[in-house]
């Protein structure tokens, strides 16, 4: 399961995914987003093409391959971002389009140990470009996970 | 795929989440438990043995299992309990054995935007007997799913 670079951030993204992170690329079925957030390592997963609002409400084959994702993104932060514990959360208390957010938690965070969703301030990336490649990088060597 | 309600508590349990819930039953995998305040229908799922820090960490086929438990577990949930958005996160930071918070949450409950954690004041069920049979009732329902 590879991280296509070459697909174009989606148009049915939500307006306020678009304008808080940055686009890694697109795994089969989640398009994968870096939060401009630069206290954490923290990447969310939004499946295609956008209009669903609950885990349950993906068909089965589609859930399957949702937490599949899920997983590989949990793997690609464990092994490359060393976090103390990882949290996964899809919220839309305020997105409601469904989302995945994967974040790498260290005690010395700013939030910790509260959750990070209105416990940091804003902290954009210095320099994004390192952030996506670094995150690129982690998705190309976990693989054929 | 059906709660059992024959199995006692598991002694495995993390002593604060027995103390914050009260035990609905078994799942193949995974005790289920009912959070100890009313504001919001949420349970807690935690696989057995309760030696697993991260989902990852979970064998495949284990981890499939807990996904299919936290989608039955949503399913309880939108079926009874008529959310207007599904909160599914596991976080770990106060708790690292591993375990699924599942809430159903409106636009009226106390906390809402934000997430439950940290924002919701005690609110310990006044009738727990009826808010156990609610959930195992629904569970009952969902047969097999």
């Amino acid at each position: 399961m590879k991280l296509d670079l070459a697909t174009p951030a989606p148009l049915w993204l939500h307006s306020q995914l678009r304008n808080d992170t940055h686009y890694l690329g697109a795994l089969p079925l989640c398009a994968v987003l870096l939060m401009n957030n630069a206290a954490c390592p923290w990447i969310i997963l939004a499946p295609a093409s956008g209009q669903w609002r609950e885990v349950i409400d993906l068909p089965q084959d589609l859930r399957r391959q949702f937490w599949a994702e899920v997983d590989l993104a949990s793997h690609v932060l464990a092994k490359n971002f060393a976090p103390e514990k990882i949290n996964i959360a899809a919220l839309g208390n305020m997105v409601p389009q469904l989302h995945m957010h994967i974040v790498g938690r260290r005690a010395d965070d700013p939030a910790w140990p509260r959750p990070v969703w209105g416990n940091l301030p804003p902290n954009p990336y210095a320099d994004a470009v390192a952030g996506i490649d670094a995150w690129r990088r982690g998705f190309a060597a976990i693989g054929d996970f």
